[in-house]
């Protein structure tokens, strides 16, 4: 068997023969989950004048200075009901109040606004019960909005709150970056229809696209490293995606495909379990990832090189939650690789627990559908003892016992 | 001001008048993220016979018992290559082997693999250097895939590994909740356009959307009880919001509008700070949601009353990650309110510190950019001091100092 390589050692090397992604300009409205391609940054201030936090009277402090229960102060209250957005023009005089909802700019003259509670409206006035200083309930310039605010770094996950501040900066789009995947099912088996129910490709397709990569294509080719090659070719995708044909064994159509391709830069072989037969290249700057078709494996390599690799280029993927949690048992890997390492995490009288779930190898499906959380073991550790503390990746929900 | 209604007290009786959502058939490809009405139970057990899980060599593990470095065991080779998905039907006779790749089903007689690296290819034969037991380098029928596991359980969020499952039991499609949401932005400053690019519809958007939600929907009225009733009734989704005209001073329009649709259940005001002039109402068995326009005051209505609501209809809807953090300095709420306190998580020498970002009120837009998560303060707690520990729900990325 070939030389393993370290995931810390190739990714890097990986990254100087990268391109970041295209980018493209997208609406505002379909920007959500996409990746940033520019920093955007706050550019004014709101309110641009003190603001109404309350319901009540905007008034000038100085008037109701001597206002209390026992002695209110009667003010002329204006015909105008300021609410928010409502434009400006009016200027308040002297012994003046107006009524203001909350997020009412002031008026001009007006500098602090008596709550509803502390008023009685009055024929054509209002009795002030209470004193209340200046700028008290009001909001000062630029509390709600102000200029210099991160809205997204480039290479953010665009949230609904960036969403917001992007339409309150008037902006009706965004450049993001376009992350494009295009997914090759490789086998004689497959397009003959004898493999039974093939489902790592849909897999696949629904981690990428639950990470803001729009999957455009899913094909699938016989073992024919022509085939593969002119597949490969025809594309325009950032990332592509081969599956299946990278066993060390004979059956190495993909791998052997990509070498006549002359990528810039290809691994084969991670020293990583499970996942060892995965493929990494960089083909015209764009990367290429062949892996196993077996889901274990196919789920290792996401996590522990796609994931990194997009990472590095600058695209901050989310993260799983993680949460610590104690082995209910042994958990073993072998020393010099990468663990990827299957559990299940539950809650007993109030403490979580990790199961580990390594039954079944690289093609068990059933480890996942058992398991809701995988451990990565370090290369130098052949794993952790009954009863220690580990970090757990939740890629599903923690139930109780 | 009216009676507060406490989250945890109205919940449950709205709960009592609401339906759960309609269901909908979905094709799998389009069911991630999406929320089963169904449970799905494995129906099957994979491998249905012996498995491989080398590269290497199906023999039978009685004519290899003596085979050893020093005295390896020549073996006639046969001329098939068994992969994975191969279709059975070849018996593997005493001191025969079959070359068999990972994942390929062991044929009829083998019951071992010798790996590859444990055997020398020469001419017709194959030379064993070491032996193997039985089932050795084999999987167990049911390790990959297994009788019984749960798939998607009814309301849980589908995943990619329950994809996978939903394929390998041959389903091309599944039951889901139907959830949709009308939004509707009510003022005459919207619709005149003099308020100053209202943002607070896409920010609610873009959260439902984010939580699965599918928004159908989004319109704006004026100031008019009618033409709200009118639009609400006209609707046929499952959830129905509207954002603006809930304050507790003059403009109710919007309260007033619902009142007046004869709602099965109602509430008008939480103990929740912001947003304590939050309204839902049922209406025939589907639940609507009245919020503020100001973007925190929705979005604490978001977080405290809609979310646990979908989730009390059995909908798991996600939860951010959580972690715990250190305060640098006091956090203050009201008594008998249920506090959405924002603030912003960053890591200083390995710890994880919580600075509040408090200041600018319901309307500060900017204090959700600056933080990047929320505590949420029970009823009895007037807030924490500096250097306690809370729990931080995570909208945002937590970066270094």
């Amino acid at each position: 068997m070939r030389r393993l390589h370290r995931v810390s050692e190739a990714l890097p090397r990986a990254l100087q023969h990268l391109r970041p992604p295209p980018e493209l300009e997208v609406p505002l409205a379909s920007a959500l989950g996409m990746y940033a391609a520019e920093r955007v940054v706050s550019s004014f201030k709101l309110p641009p004048a003190p603001k109404s936090v309350v319901d009540g009277y905007a008034v000038r402090a100085a008037d109701v200075e001597a206002a209390s229960q026992h002695s209110p102060v009667p003010l002329r209250l204006r015909g105008e009901l300021l609410r928010p957005g409502s434009r400006g023009g009016l200027s308040l005089g002297p012994g003046e109040a107006v009524k203001v909802e909350t997020g009412a700019l002031l008026p001009e003259g007006a500098d602090a606004v008596v709550p509803v509670e502390d008023a009685v409206e009055e024929g054509g006035g209002v009795l002030v019960l209470r004193k209340v200083t200046r700028l008290e309930n009001g909001s000062l310039p630029g509390e709600e909005y102000d200029e210099g605010l991160v809205i997204v770094e480039r290479g953010s996950r665009v949230t609904p709150v960036a969403i917001a501040a992007l339409a309150l900066e008037g902006r009706g789009s965004l450049r993001v970056y376009n992350l494009e995947a295009r997914l090759l099912n490789v086998g004689d088996e497959i397009v003959s229809g004898t493999y039974f129910r093939p489902f790592t490709h849909l897999f696949l397709a629904s981690w990428l696209e639950q990470h803001g990569v729009r999957v455009v294509e899913v094909s699938q080719v016989g073992d024919d490293e022509e085939a593969v090659r002119e597949w490969v070719s025809r594309g325009g995708s950032y990332l592509t995606v081969l599956i299946g044909g990278t066993s060390m064994g004979g059956h190495e159509v993909t791998v052997r495909a990509v070498e006549g391709l002359n990528p810039e830069f290809m691994v084969h072989g991670f020293a990583v379990q499970p996942g060892k037969t995965a493929c990494l290249a960089v083909l015209g700057g764009r990367p290429l990832v062949a892996l196993s078709g077996l889901p274990v494996a196919a789920m290792s390599t996401l996590e522990l090189v796609v994931r990194p690799l997009l990472r590095g280029l600058g695209l901050r993927l989310p993260e799983y939650p993680r949460v610590l949690a104690r082995l209910t048992r042994r958990l073993t890997t072998k020393a010099g690789l990468l663990g990827f390492a299957r559990v299940r995490v539950f809650e007993r009288n109030g403490e979580l627990l990790a199961e580990p779930v390594m039954v079944g190898g690289s093609g068990s499906l059933a480890s996942l559908l058992r398991g809701n959380g995988f451990v990565v073991v370090p290369e130098e550790v052949e794993g952790f003892d009954e009863g220690e503390v580990v970090e757990v990746h939740l890629y599903g929900e923690v139930l109780a016992a």
